[in-house]
């Protein structure tokens, strides 16, 4: 049974005992030398913050830790629990997905807060970059795109690959991200443009470019069992659950922060039913189907990424989750096999229904909402406040806003898909210690599986044989008894 | 192997591509009018905040926001993950227990937001519901009646039928929440009473009304594996650890809060112990059973709903788990079988033993704590504080204000009952698409499983047949090992 | 075949229907009735905050609660999932593992409220004990400590062994405690001595006196599978995300937990890739190992448990993280089998590698740390409040606090080694009902299993059985099958 095993085993180029300890110490040594040159402790989780607070009369509560924290660890579970359970539902590529999610989050966002710092808060003066929550919960975000387009590749590639996706995709990150929000001076506090609509179709572009022919040949294994199922049910309902605080969590304190989560909370809840409903509608036998429950319940939420933090009114969240369900079902059944056949593009999780497409939309959305921002609906104050409308953006018409905003989902299409296409040809490079097609989504190339594993599940295996080639395998299995 | 399966099949009234999407997208639609025309943002979650903070001299962190999100995010878990996967303990319905729960309870929360402002914050001069994060809570709290009910039903009904026990029971709960919460102006921050024990008592009718007397036929799937108890556990443990935040979500703001958890706390730690004293105790061979330790030990917990923002003192909330955990897995081992053999009532949860009497029971106590309440104890204005002693209810006395919560208690149980045989009657109504008796407790009726699972369990039910129909399958055995 | 299983079953001394239940039920009556001399609200949690609030001036925001509860959330779900999911690693042990858990934490919390009251916080004018939130964290990391030493003696031990363990550690815990941070005036807010050095080292010396020289006849349940590696990854992920919390749930307010979120946030991302890097590295074949990845990936936290609310800097935390991940997958690839070659100690979950080294480590690392503190780091104030330097120490020097601290850490070692043999000498004692050496890691000791189970898991084992004594067993199995 062993030898059968290993025959069918993974190539030897999947050996990764060098490459990936050194990709692994040769990055963090990295990370220890500029976090030492640029990271500093901001004013606030600095020691001297006892002393900052006498002078400017602030209480500890006051501390921007308290308004940040819940949010924070929200969004710390939907990256680590959240995505990484997500993509436990292939049968036998649970530890690749939760695991190599692990690992690409924690590098990503080391090297998050590096980019993140240089663009974003470098201080010229000293040259250093100080961070605080806000920083971390940015970092979590910026390694949010990097695992979006793991999930188009998940299965097909080496860790060590997924470490170079996530070395590109949090640079390209932090420079879309610094365009979109600093220079267009676009609100994207969910981040329908920067995170979705970037971190989908990055993926899918780097998919492309590695189009597998024959990824047929590994069919047995691109499928879920009534286990694997579950899994990934704990990370779509942490995902749904905690999406409220994702949009929410860098948005303005007090009202921004509690109408985000109102309108993502409402989204959500309309983008199940009409999920269920799809699903339904679309199978023959009019049964649920399990892909569409863990994904399409969530793509209200990430067309909310942007308008969430608006007056969108909560029966307009209600509807973007309406047509989302609707949209991102409809992605799974028809535009996914679609894509497969007609444009090559090979999506493990149908990130381009679940994140590139709402995540666009979204974008949209974001636009059309903020150009129809008004005074009366805001109040003054209001207005500036949640389009911070300040400083030299202080005179931007809403309708400039909204076309910005438009603007500015483009920028995340254009960076998600050059930098893809740049970064699937680099991955392209046969170094990277990448599976053969009929070894995907298999975790026998990367992990040392339980021995009994095996055991357990060659009676089933033989199962299986029988019944497609039965005649032939009565020798073949007979065989088998014999080797125990 | 696949034809045996499919003649074992659900019968074909299960069908329902028509009505599951149908159901979804009126209600959905319907809800999104309903919104369109009542609902807006409250002041603290407006853009308007900026100028009301300043007309008021209020600062941000003064928004009612930072003192619920952090415990409406725990409710939120426990809602979806918590109560989601508690149901996911049958071995071959999983599927539905956390899918469908996840369905009705985005149902459910919407209708709720709805009804629960119609009946508590309509603003009469304007017509309009304002809601912010505490009309979140409350939502999430009023599905969980439902939800309760759902426990009762698991595995018997349709979806269909699951979205008309919602739209009833978030109906009747907010009916009976305005009768005890505004009317008799009971305390029950946790819901022992409006939560616990009228969607216990509703779920129990309903199941009564529509006894099964055929279901032992389901039997040989009307139990767990290792699995689903591990997943159920997940469950469990999401409830268990969160309850203090569940019991302390809306009571009041300082010390309301700080001791409500305090109480549940405790009360919980004391079920545990309790529980798996009498499970191990009722069992010949002294072994613990899963179905106790899943459920029993929330019990405290539950019954602590009311008088957990009370002066009950450390040590009487100690008293209280440790009697729940005794009388639930007593109501396990003993009630359970005793209802279905003399009542006909079959409740696949034991709703009865974790929610109907741990919640009736908590009611109780809740109104003994309130009835002996003193100033000595509370201080003048903590008295006036935690019973909300004001207006019309200013001279309560606290016999009196006892004598109120027992009534309350009443109330909830007569909706429960009476609203639950209403409903039970409506969803006899042969249209709902619910499976015949020998298909209960199965994933196949409305989900698309995983095609390799039928295979993978195969070798197994093949093995269960050979157990029930001994003598003739000699033959059919022996072929099974031949091929091995 | 069921009879098959009882001839290999746990034999009788396992029975605990009487002892279990009579220790639950004294234990928790015990409780009760030192809570009712002891224990009472404290000033925040009690009712009188009403006024005693606006005697202070105070607003219902300064309430310790606010500052606190979402930390202790966080905590709670590490103590019960994080610790108890863990502990599902077990291909036959996954209910022991988190059931087990769930069980002597509850009770430990309870019984570390009085033994911290009385150490801590007794009010000798009125001998009560006040509580509030943050000592339900207190009691939660107290409890951690027993729960260090059960991953030691997972599989090994019965239950009411770790009723005893609890006991004595969580009183041992609280006396070490009061030495360390009282007496010796030490820091230590996550606990890397008093917590994880202590825990280890007390579970290691008990597991070294009840080492069990035929272990190895459990040999075939000693490991696990695709399944519980997977529930194992949940355990994990849940520790390392909320670690931030439990580092800083009882640091200063503002700066201080604002500081340690950051620094052990970094450590732990840090970890993980060395912890990644090692794992592939120490294997021949390069793959990476789920046993690495669930336990050495959390020691950078482990290790940053004193250190991170000091002024350690991010980089100084990347590289504690660093060198933890290679230490502690160092020691669960060399040093546990070592240890028990050579020193007849079995540590099942390896506390060794995870708690006891790293959280040694961890002392001496925030006694170096603390010695080089200066007030040009931490300005004036910063100093005297990062370490607590009031009344008879507001003058010890910082070189004098290191030499205390490193003081603290040996304290730690010395209570848990000669605790733990002084338990396990009483754990010999044959009165506990703990399995033979050939029935450890097995559920069926001391759990009703699911009956399916057996059934499931029999293909299986029957298969296995033939692997190991090939030629006789033909008839056997023909009889196995005979019984159907």
């Amino acid at each position: 049974m062993g030898n059968c095993w290993q025959s069918l085993g993974p190539q030897k180029n999947t050996y990764m005992r060098l490459s990936l300890p050194a990709v692994c110490f040769v990055w963090q040594i990295a990370m220890i030398i500029l976090f030492g040159v640029f990271i500093r402790y901001d004013k606030e989780s600095d020691a001297h913050w006892a002393e900052h607070k006498k002078a400017e009369n602030l209480t500890d509560i006051d501390n921007e830790f308290y308004f940040r924290y819940p949010s924070f660890q929200d969004v710390h579970v939907m990256i680590f629990v959240g995505f990484g359970f997500l993509m436990t539902f292939l049968k036998r590529y649970s530890y690749g997905g939760v695991g190599f999610n692990f690992l690409i989050a924690s590098f990503g966002l080391q090297w998050a807060l590096l980019m993140q710092g240089w663009f974003h808060s470098l201080d010229l003066t000293t040259g250093k970059i100080y961070i605080g929550i806000e920083s971390l919960i940015n970092a979590d975000f910026c390694c949010a795109g990097s695992l979006i387009a793991f999930g188009a590749l998940l299965g097909k590639v080496s860790p060590v690959q997924l470490m170079v996706v996530t070395l590109f995709g949090v640079t390209l990150f932090a420079v879309e991200e610094y365009i979109i929000l600093d220079l267009l001076h676009c609100r994207d506090s969910g981040g329908s443009m920067v995170i979705h609509c970037f971190g989908g179709y990055y993926g899918l572009a780097i998919s492309w470019v590695l189009y597998r022919p024959n990824l047929h040949q590994s069919k047995r294994l691109q499928g879920s069992n009534y286990q694997s199922d579950l899994f990934a049910m704990i990370g779509t309902l942490f995902l749904w659950m905690f999406w409220p605080s994702f949009n929410s969590a860098i948005t303005d304190r007090g009202d921004g922060q509690h109408r985000t989560v109102i309108n993502t909370y409402i989204a959500l809840a309309s983008s199940v039913l009409t999920a269920y409903a799809m699903s339904s509608l679309f199978q023959k036998r009019g049964k649920l189907d399990m892909v569409h429950i863990q994904n399409a319940s969530l793509a209200g939420a990430v067309a909310m990424g942007t308008a969430a933090e608006f007056m969108i009114t909560p029966y307009g969240s209600l509807i973007v989750g309406f047509f989302m369900g609707i949209i991102s079902t409809f992605g799974y059944v028809f535009v996914t096999p679609f894509l497969e056949r007609s444009l090559k593009l090979q999506d493990t999780c149908g990130v381009h229904n679940l994140h590139a497409v709402p995540g666009m939309l979204g974008g949209f959305i974001g636009a059309i909402v903020a150009a129809t921002a008004t005074e009366e609906v805001y109040s003054k104050e209001g207005l500036i406040h949640v389009f911070d409308k300040e400083g030299k953006f202080a005179d931007r018409s809403m309708g400039t806003q909204g076309g910005y905003q438009a603007a500015g989902t483009c920028v995340s299409i254009a960076f998600g898909l050059i930098g893809g296409v740049i970064v699937g040809l680099i991955l392209k490079i046969p170094i990277w210690g990448d599976t053969a097609d009929d070894h995907c989504f298999d975790d026998e190339a990367y992990w040392e599986l339980p021995e009994e594993e095996e055991e357990t599940l060659s009676p089933v295996l033989e199962y299986n044989n029988h019944m497609s080639h039965k005649g032939q395998d009565i020798t073949e299995s007979s065989f088998t008894v014999e080797q125990f």
